[in-house]
Order: structure tokens, then sequence, then C-alpha cells
């Protein structure tokens, strides 16, 4: 098999480049190691950047979204129990985030996957790639037992943290940057309604807490745990007994239980891999970076990259501007690293560390209640949450 | 002997606190274990935010100031080489400070002291507190060998870091919160023209530096250094040479060198105790906390304590608002831990932590980027540099 590119993963990065690719005419394949159902089956962020909407508006798979996604205009915080609400819009000149779950996001796009007849390959197993640097690169992998081969102009890597992608990059031209955080996450999601009509998040003594959502009738609830934490030991009820236990009164009396659709625990990292472009290799979303969730970065970083290397692939194709490719790994850095920083401090900002000692806790509550208190310090959070700019690709 | 107000150390919170209560015809004594010479010659900071500048008036102690100081409206930051300037005045809606060293203040409050033929004690010696819980405060010392007594309604304590004030406060009652930063400041004070018109504060790989300034012919640098350095290790030259080193090519190429008039390293610390009131003895300055010079805070936040208990001490005495007394250490630590903030994260931001790791450097290098080039993110910095306001005193 021929193709323009080859992409690497049918998680939302790799769809959507996939999808924008094939409406501006170039030719794509797209092969998955995993089943369409395995790949809904992982729950994710729910936050979406107006940059990563637009961007799913372009690839035309937004009418879903712009029907059942919640647009919002603020946040809430929590700190020493008082509630203050963010503005998004007031504080960042207009723009607002929309509240839609990656699951469904990732639904439409196999939908417009299917219907545009583009090929897209499930169940492909022991994905190779070739020929990264002398200019003939090519994929391999196998599919019911027979080995297939797809020549490509450029490859995707759109697999993920443990995906091949980046694996394939010899290691001495990788730098890699790490932060492991001592805690998790334990998630919840539950067929009842949201506590609160904006997402809530809270820092308490007790450890972070996240009130978040995926439509009125559906709610996702986060607790910070310790990682020594096993997600069978926390039954329902233990759940939302310690949520209760984390909110403020008025929020707590105006819970709403049920029992849980899913329940996991997922370990806070922040990672990054620089850089980004091998040869004709693109590393693009969790395949060259990771956020910890807080501040919702993770699928909008993802959009980002698939935003500059379709924009730099329409300009390679179209006006021959071969020169951009190298150009992809440092424009994705820059806006990726500012990303980072804001997952970064946020993460900081709101969690309880065990191993901070009290001057350390003075700083974190004094950092809290400049940024909450002071308009510039409400900005700095606002312009980050809803997204800072893309770059022109010219 | 009587007075109201017994004041410990003749520096310039002792001295400013002791002018602003004469003036308001409460009566006051200042001990201070050194003689005038030896505090005048500590070298300290020398940016006056607009609240110290404000109280120095009300003190009329500021001709001296207003004449020969020197309004700055902007500071210039270094970072990856690049210059960027950071216009105070526009981004803090009209806010400037004034430069006008810790040293020249000190000498005009001496003067002022001298000139009011209030009494001020030098080389009072082993002053010790008593009363202070039981309402009938008093102090001893002795002067020339010879016991002394003060009785008084008050003490103030702005006897530093080292003083007896803190000292006499029961361990159990207070809590301290500490940072020790792994290195110091190595200044060199010199009779040379600035190499710049306003500050300028540099971060680069070989640490950090501060272009200082007392006036248009007396130049303040320094260099961040390892704490093992020793001060008779650095010549002249030698400092003169590594300051080049670090400075961009264009700064460095204007730099007028000279002789020191003075060369000394000091360890970089964050320090609070809390409360700073026991009964009758109300902390004041770096008796309750120190910062860490990069923000200039130190001078800054003594400042405002010796704001906050002059006020109260003026309702107390005028309208008999003795209640306000128990608010002082509640009012002026919500300032103190918002200058300890800043010094922090200005700390944090411009040095270099020999111990950091590669994602340490990178989310330093993203807050530098960030706090720089986002609008809002040079306000926050500009808005804490001008000093925040004052809370009213009611």
């Amino acid at each position: 098999m021929k193709t323009q590119v080859a992409i690497i993963g049918a998680g939302p990065a790799g769809l959507l480049l996939g999808q924008l690719l094939h409406k501006a005419g170039i030719d794509n394949v797209i092969l998955e190691r995993h089943t369409p159902d395995y790949v809904l089956g992982r729950i994710r962020a729910g936050v979406l950047e107006q940059g990563v909407v637009d961007l799913l508006r372009e690839a035309g798979v937004a009418e879903r979204m712009d029907r059942e996604g919640l647009v919002h205009e603020g946040i809430e915080l929590v700190c020493s129990g008082r509630r203050i609400r963010l503005d998004l819009k007031a504080l960042s000149g207009g723009k607002t985030v929309m509240v839609y779950g990656q699951t469904e996001v990732t639904r439409d796009l196999m939908d417009a996957r299917q219907a545009s007849g583009a090929p897209i390959v499930y169940e492909a197993e022991n994905v190779q790639l070739y020929g990264l640097k002398d200019g003939t690169p090519y994929v391999t992998y196998e599919k019911d037992g027979q080995p297939q081969r797809i020549d490509c102009d450029y490859i995707a890597g759109c697999d993920g943290f443990h995906g091949v992608s980046r694996k394939t990059i010899p290691a001495e031209v990788l730098s890699h940057y790490e932060r492991v955080y001592p805690f998790g996450w334990l998630g919840l999601l539950s067929d009842t309604p949201p506590v609160h009509e904006e997402l809530i998040y809270a820092h308490t003594d007790l450890g972070f807490v996240l009130c978040s959502q995926r439509s009125t009738t559906r709610s996702r609830y986060y607790l910070q745990v310790p990682l020594s934490e096993k997600v069978e030991d926390w039954s329902d009820e233990r759940f939302w007994n310690e949520l209760k236990r984390r909110l403020p009164g008025d929020v707590a009396n105006r819970l709403v239980t049920g029992p849980s659709l899913e329940k996991s625990i997922a370990p806070l990292r922040s990672y990054v891999v620089e850089p980004m472009q091998y040869g004709r290799l693109f590393l693009v979303g969790d395949a060259a970076h990771i956020v910890p969730p807080t501040g919702a970065k993770g699928l909008n970083l993802a959009g980002s990259d698939v935003c500059y290397l379709f924009r730099i692939l329409v300009k390679v194709y179209g006006e021959g501007r071969t020169d951009l490719l190298e150009k992809y790994s440092e424009l994705a850095l820059r806006r990726v690293w500012k990303g980072e920083r804001f997952s970064w401090f946020m993460t900081n900002l709101l969690h309880d560390f065990a191993g901070s000692d009290a001057f350390d806790r003075r700083m974190q509550l004094a950092d809290r209640e400049y940024f909450l208190n002071s308009e510039a310090g409400r900005v700095t959070i606002a312009e980050n949450y809803v997204g800072l700019p893309y770059e022109e690709v010219a």
C-alpha cells in the first residue's frame, strides 16, 4: 500500500490529523493496534480549548459537539474553604472552553473516518517504522497474521506515551524531561447531574478534589490519593463519602451520588521529549509529552501539535514548503512547554504534598491567595486555562 | 525613666517608628546596643516602595530623599541573554519606586531624632524585656556600666533577627517558617556611575547578577556565589571580571569599574515568625521576618510593619482603641507573607540552583518566559515590585 502520510494511532490526535488531511486532499492511512471499543473505553479529559474546538469545526466533526457540548465561561476554585469564581470569559478577553468528553470527540472522529471511506486499520499488530532518515519511510505491521507494508512520505506518531513511534528514534538523539508527582487521581464517572454547573477545583487539607462533568447528566469526580492506594479498596460509598468530606458544606449538600460507570487511579506525571521530529517521523501528543491533568491540557496540547503538523503538511504538499518540516518540533514545543508550565503550576498550587515543610506550605498558601485575589494573577490562570494562542505557520 | 513606647533597635524601622510617634505626640525612647557609626556601616537595600516613601514624608524626614533620591519607573530583566524592560509605572497603574540607600534613610532619621531632642540611647548593653504579659512592661539595660530601667506602655521590638525581642518570647508561643537558599550574594559598592540608569536583574547560566545603585555616582553590584565562597578570595578585579562575564555584551562594554568601598557575602534566607505580638511586645521588621534580597522587600516590609503599628498606637492613645493592638500581628503578617512570596518567587525565577534537575530547569525557564512575556505575568511582577497596597487600620 502507498499513501502520503502514515498515521500511527487512532486516538483523538491521530483521527483528527487524519480527518484534516483527508479534507485537504492529502492521502493518509491510520494504523491502530487496539479495537475501536478499546480506544473508546479510555476515559480521559473533558475540557476543550477554543483552538481545538475551532480545529474540530475545520475538520467537519463538530456538529454533535456544538449541539451537546457545554460552553463554560468560568471555573470555580475552593481554597481555605472559600469558593472563588474565575470568570474565564471576562478575564481572557472573551474566550471560553467547551466541556465535551474526549470519548465523544473520539467517537465523532471515528464516525467521520468511516463516513469518509479513508483507510483505517484496527488491530494492526507489530507496527514497525523504517527509513525515517533516508527519505523513503515505510511502515510494516501484521493484520490477521499477514505481514503488510505501507510506503509513505511522512509518518505521524500519534500512538501515545507507550507507542512504538518515540521508541523507534535512537536514544542518543532524544532529551527527556520528567517529573513524577507523589500522588494520583482516583476518578469516578457516574450518570448523575454535576454538583455544580461549572467545574470546581478544590484544595483542601485532605487533598485535592476536582468536580468535573461530561454533560448535564454525567459527572466525573476526582480525589487526590496516595500512589499506594488501590482502586479495589474504594467502594462507591467510600468515594462519595470522601468527596463530601472534602467539599464545602453547601456544595457537599447538593451532591447527587449514584453507581459508578468507571473508577480508576491515574498517576500524575510531567514529561517532555525533545526534539519531536526525527527525519520523516513527527511525534504528536502523548507520544512526546504528558501533563498532569490539573488544568486540562493533555488533549489540548495534542490538538495544538495536530494543528501545527497539519498546517505544515498543507504547505508542503500545496506550496512545496518542505523547509517548514524542520520547524515543526520547535513550533510545537514552544506551546508544549507553556502547557507543561501551567499544568505543573496548577498541580503545585492545589495539591497536598506530603513531603513539604512548613515554609513550602505557607508559600503554597501565599501563591493561592495571591493568584486568586490579584486581578493580574487571575488573568494568568484564565489565559492559560482557555488556551494560549497558536503561532502562525509561515 | 518612664515613656509610652520603648523601641528596641535604632535601625531604620526603630528610628522611623520613633519619629512618627514623636511627631504624633507619643513619647518614646529608643535603645540601640551599637554605635551610630556601626549602624550606618551596614550596607543594605536601596529601593523604596511608594508606601515607605509616603511614610518618610509623613515623618518629616524626606527632604533629602526627595532631593537626591532617584525615581525609577522601570527595571530591566535579562533572561537567555535578552534584555526585557518592565515598565513598572505603566504596568502598575502609575506607581514608581525610589532608589535611595538604606544607609541614607538611616542617616536622615538619626539627624531628625537628634534635632527633635527625643531620647535615644546608643551602646545600651544587656537589654532585657519584662512584664510583657502582666500589663506593666519595662526594659532594663546597662549604660556605661550603670543599670537602667524604663517603664512603658508598649515595647516595639525593632532589633533585627539576632535581637533580644523575639528571643524574649517563650519558644512554645512561636511558629517559625524558614528556607535557607543554597547560595549567597557577593556585593560590591563603588563610587562609579551605574552601568544602566535602571536596575538590571539578570539570570545567567553562570548565576544571578543584580546591577543596582545608590545614586548617579555610586553603584552596587551583586553576584550569586556558592555559600562556600570567601570574600577574601574575591579581589576587585576578580569581581569586575566575573560581573562582565555574566552581563550581556552591550551592558558589559559600558561597565565602569573602580575600587570597592565595601565588599561582603550575604546568605539568602526566607524567615517568618508567628505571631508578631506577645502581650505588650510588638515585633517589627527583621525581628520577625527575613526575605532574600531579590525583589528589594526587606526594608519595605519593615516599613509596612512600622506603618501598621504606628496607626494602631495613634488610635490607642487618641481614641482608646486598645482592641486594635490584638490585630497588629494579623494585619502585618498578611502583607509580610505577600512580600515573602514575591521574594521567594523572584529568587526561584532568577537564580541558578545547583541541585535542580533537567525538568526543574525547564520549568524555571518556562516561568521566566511566561511571566516576562505575558502582559498579565508582567503585571504580577510589577505590582509586587512597586509594593502591594496597605490595608486600612479601622
